[in-house]
């Protein structure tokens, strides 16, 4: 597997286009296209959120239908989410807009929206927009690239990642773009992420492949542990690469998990390193846990702490908040056997900053470590906190981002 | 029941003193001791957090043998958590000092700390202050307010409550502290409260009447859902006020009950609203849900999610976030029937801003309020939503604080 330029229209068969149709911003794409020119195998997930978005009900239900999905439309501006029955007859009117610009049913077309919750799309400029988004569309990663642009919100930059490999000799292309910046505490999918693959692939496998990733990736992270009413990771499989079927578990279905998990965890780091108001990256490790199911929620306690985010972002390393959030995470622990390591780095594959992994804490209590290097480690883009529980043989990181006053200020203000 | 002046040392028999031991602050009292003349009957509830404080595993043992506590000694500065076998030794030290000073048994002795997890206790200031702390102690009210301004650390104000009642002719006084502001999130009890009173009852009817106020009143408040090493709520009851003994349930306990509920109610909700940077109260009232359960889980939610916590210190009336934490808070519920009402005051018995309460949302769609009506509410220094879910009796209220640039100010900077 080799990752290579470009995001959603990476893979063969593949059309995005963009659009401004004036729902909030100005000067900017708010909508975006993404087409497979043949029909596709789609599997998605979907927010865990009991107040779910008009287009969350939409398209789990074409999942449920197991139609045949041929392009994701996307705004961004209006959430369309506590909408009532309005925002369902606005949401099929964009999907229906679409279609018929696309000549193709409007069960074929998934909807996206992402935005400020409880307005009604402003149907005039959405069905003009959608209508303007069927023409010109490209192949282009260029294109691929303007889309992921247009579905962003506060995001301060676009998310695309693409991956190629081989299945039964043939080449095959993964590639994606996802949003979300705010209210990012994924349950199930993240805030919206369109997935496009010319595998051959069986739903069921898709499926497979999409939820079991998702769990290791976007469910991983969070910005602010507020799960969104939006989210929405959906994929499209159209056969184009003509591998032989992936239909079952085994070598080939390794190799295109292996490729959905690179995807999905480089677009959910992406995503909690731009987290509203973020100035780094936290992950938090957790080692030689009793259970997998244990050192995933630790992790997540860790960097959703806001003591802890707040604490990084003041390069300050307040250790005792670290493991006070494992404390209460729900997990029973012996906390007298826990030993905590801080790593820095500025980029994911650069040099450890000062050289070197400092131990904080061994068996529970503070080392004699120096301050000075821990928070120079503390100022890298990349924090990497490393707790061993010494009592299993499992692990499991998360990511988040630290606690700024841009965060404050971001949503203090966010309407206006 | 009438509200009175003082706190700790309001009920008969009490008295309390302060010191400037030098632990870590310069120029304030960081040493606090509480003490009842005659050995109490003692009751009190502790942090869930795995990881304990050397203090609080020593009180709750004292608590499990039914020793006669009869003296709380606080310090604040450092928090003796995560200090490993040193910190219990340094603990029980802290104990034997004071012990020695009034001439009782160490094990009569409770003791409590506040600061800065994993450092240990400086103990030769801690054995002087102990010490000092023994001398001079005063039953005056402005002893009691002193202790209360002792045991503050990130709080800006102090916190005191007392009230007295009637029971078998008797007038029963009932008291209290408490300190909080930051790593607020109690679970079985907050961050550090005591409660005297000179009622005369049993042992299980205090605990129960103490564990029951604890559930409504200080586990229903956030600060930043970061649950303390350290919370403890201890109560001291030492029979001066010659009532007829409590030892059932019936028109006496419900009298005391309502006392103890009022204190612990008074001191969470100040707790809540001197949150760490907090610029007003946020009180959430879920009202005809489903159950208790469902009330107490949505309540929370929505006081504990940082994009709401954020939105009311902007004052904006971005209410889609309210019902995202309500969604994503894990309880079932009908969105579409959902109606929220905002209400803002100046203090807690004032008139309604705006002379109006607002209802912003109605069968879980946006109402046509007005957006100016909605800013002045929220620019309150007590900000009230009601969420009416129409599908049950049962009620829950939750109090927090909004999330401020002076919560990251305080957080990103803490230790130094």
């Amino acid at each position: 597997m080799k990752k290579i330029a470009g995001g959603v229209t990476a893979a063969n068969g593949f059309l995005a286009n963009e659009t401004q149709a004036g729902i909030k911003y100005v000067g900017r794409s708010d909508m975006a296209l993404v087409y497979s020119i043949v029909p596709t195998v789609a599997a998605g997930t979907f927010t865990t959120n009991v107040v779910k978005a008009a287009p969350v009900r939409w398209d789990m239900k074409l999942l449920a239908e197991k139609q045949p999905i041929q392009a994701v439309v996307l705004n961004s501006g209006t959430a369309n989410a506590c909408t009532g029955e309005q925002g369902d007859i606005n949401n099929q009117k964009m999907a229906e807009a679409v279609a018929e610009g696309l000549g193709i049913a409007a069960t074929s077309v998934w909807t996206a929206s992402t935005g400020v919750i409880g307005r009604q799309l402003p149907m005039d400029k959405v069905v003009a927009g959608a209508a303007a988004l069927t023409e010109n569309l490209e192949a282009s990663l260029e294109a691929g690239n303007r889309a992921a642009k247009a579905i962003m919100t506060t995001d301060t930059v676009e998310k695309e990642c693409a991956v190629q490999f081989e299945i039964s000799g043939k080449t095959v292309t993964l590639g994606g773009m996802s949003k979300g910046s705010g209210m990012i505490h994924p349950n199930m999918a993240t805030m919206l992420g369109v997935i496009t693959t010319d595998a051959v692939i069986s739903q069921a496998m898709l499926q497979k492949a999409t939820s079991d990733a998702v769990k290791k990736s976007f469910n991983m992270i969070s910005v602010d542990r507020d799960t969104s009413t939006n989210d929405s990771l959906m994929v499209m499989a159209n056969g184009l690469a003509e591998n032989a079927e992936i239909n079952a578990e085994g070598a080939d279905y390794d190799t295109f998990y292996e490729a959905m998990l690179y995807v999905l965890t480089f677009l959910a780091k992406k995503m909690a390193a731009d987290g509203e108001g973020a100035s780094k990256l936290i992950e938090c490790k957790v080692i030689n846990a009793a259970s997998e199911e244990q050192a995933v929620t630790l992790s997540k306690s860790v960097i959703t702490s806001n003591l802890t985010k707040a604490a990084v972002y003041g390069n300050d390393a307040n250790w005792g908040r670290i493991l006070c959030a494992m404390g209460y995470s729900g997990v029973q622990f012996d906390p007298d056997k826990i030993d905590l390591t801080i790593e820095g780095r500025e980029t994911e594959e650069g040099p450890l900053t000062a050289g070197v992994s400092l131990k904080l804490v061994e068996n529970g209590v503070g080392t004699d470590y120096s301050e000075e290097v821990a928070t120079e480690i503390l100022k890298s883009k990349i924090v990497t906190a490393i707790a061993d529980m010494k009592c299993g043989t499992a692990c499991a990181t998360a990511w988040g981002c630290d606690l700024t006053h841009e965060y404050v200020n971001i949503n203090a203000d966010y309407r206006s």
